[in-house]
């Protein structure tokens, strides 16, 4: 067998390349930056792939996202169809992303920004803020992130909903569904965070409509993927006051340019993907595990569905 | 029955009398600002009072603290002896002192003060950190306030460790007890959360001998009171580097002068006394109610023990 690896960074690849070997003994792995057989490529582990590397293996049998989305794997315009796509999410990666979420939820909430404000202009001056089990705070998106994410915001106290295409069912956490419910989720709603996966049907989802159906000064966290927010509607709602803070882990263009506005505005919070990275140790072993079991037995347990796109 | 309301400011205290008579009726509730007969008191209810007030009240029943702490009480120098103080602990107090433990630890955990520097400059520099369970927290005091924080923080995923006087025994947390013990538990701790009643035994507890055991580089976060922390032993620590960071929410003299170095330090996150504080609604009620319970059986849930401090 062997794997053939891409990373955007040659130098990087050639580092998952060498973990990955010491992980597979016996099977050949790749950079995808090398010359290399097409016809020996059995599997691709990938993050932005390039457009045609993958359609130029015959013999492919699986890809691996290297992490929990799929929809840089599906942009790949030249994808092959029909090949099965393998996610990388493991238990790091959803306590990194319920550590993330929990830890900028309660920032809104306490108003970090204004009182490190304050400290700024050594004001003593504190900031009354209800107690979590009067805020409401939502959660869109319930696959194994968001779910994890909406239970770790119940355990803290707040008041705590969930929104998903289908229909979820979580201690804790009011769960609406589909289109329908969107409203009476939205309704109220004072920190709303974004897992939604990445779709056609998702896209743009964070904009000027929705913010306007939150609660007045609400707080929108955005830890998915950067093309689910329309950021001239964001920077409006801002503006206006109907949307008082935003935290962005994602953008449309990583890193983010230097010169976006984002950067520097009072009251945009901006990380640089770092919500749930996977460390390499931890995917690597996952990665591994998977395609062993893969080849083994012609399926494993984080299978994507390239059809719904997540 | 007369309760005689004390706090520094003459007009704050006149809202807790309207607020606490309209939940007494049928007591006398009076301002200690304004010229009140002696002899009539039976309760005070304080925060900070003046020293020789109520040892001025011959019928005194019992003193109510206008928070966790006792410390405050017991620092007046005329304190009359063996008068049982009520403490005010409510859910909300709880409950608050939760959400600031954990959005403080989240904070020093993923190093936002180091990633809101990376922004200031449009760097998009990721900060690699270790995940949740590999981190040590550990939560010196596990009284109502201390052990809901450190369950809170195994909730959280950290390897979470507690210290108290006596021994306790908490669902997810590795108890150390008494002074024998200390080394073990503040041995690789990366952040150390204050949570202690001030006590003789306890009063500049967070200094240079401390810090030194801690792992290199832990950060520290003190919400209990200003006097636990040897000021100037934590600017050497900082400077040294093993102290990395620290978020203090209480001062030796409060509100913190405007002259105080803590202010603009880089190291240094100030929060103005709002770690946990009584919202008047919830204290009124819950005092009301352990005053109403104190006068028909001579006892209540939330008595402090005056000799030991707490």
């Amino acid at each position: 067998m062997t794997v053939a690896v891409y990373l955007p960074l040659a130098e990087k690849t050639q580092w998952w390349v060498e973990m990955l070997q010491g992980l597979l003994p016996g099977w050949d792995v790749v950079s995808m930056h090398d010359e290399i057989d097409p016809g020996a490529v059995t599997y691709g582990v990938v993050w932005r792939p390039r457009t045609g590397d993958l359609a130029g293996f015959p013999n492919l049998k699986a890809i691996v996202s290297i992490g929990a989305g799929i929809d840089h794997v599906l942009a790949d315009a030249e994808l092959p169809e029909g090949v099965p796509i393998i996610r990388t999410v493991g238990k790091d990666l959803t306590q990194r992303m319920r550590e993330y979420v929990a830890l900028h939820v309660l920032r809104h909430h306490r108003d970090m920004p204004r009182q490190l404000q304050a400290q700024a202009e050594s004001d003593w001056h504190a900031i009354v803020v209800p107690v979590a089990p009067n805020r409401v705070v939502g959660v869109m998106g319930l696959g194994n992130l968001g779910a994890a994410a909406a239970q770790t915001l119940a355990g803290l106290g707040f008041d705590t909903r969930g929104w998903s295409k289908s229909a979820k069912d979580l201690d804790g956490v009011s769960c609406f569904t589909g289109t329908g419910e969107m409203d009476a989720f939205l309704d109220g709603c004072e920190i709303l965070v974004n897992l939604l996966p990445l779709t056609d049907q998702t896209r743009g989802i964070l904009n000027a409509d929705l913010f306007a159906k939150l609660a007045p000064g609400a707080c929108v966290i955005n830890c998915a993927r950067g093309p689910h927010l329309v950021d001239a509607d964001l920077l409006a709602a801002l503006e206006s006051g109907q949307i008082k803070q935003a935290t962005l882990d994602v953008f449309h263009q990583e890193p983010l340019p230097a010169d976006n506005p984002f950067w520097s505005h009072p009251s945009i919070t901006v990380t640089p993907h770092v919500a749930s990275q996977i460390d390499a140790g931890t995917g690597g072993r996952l990665i591994a595990a998977n395609l062993k079991a893969f080849e083994e037995t012609g399926t494993c347990g984080d299978l994507a569905d390239a059809a719904r796109g997540y």
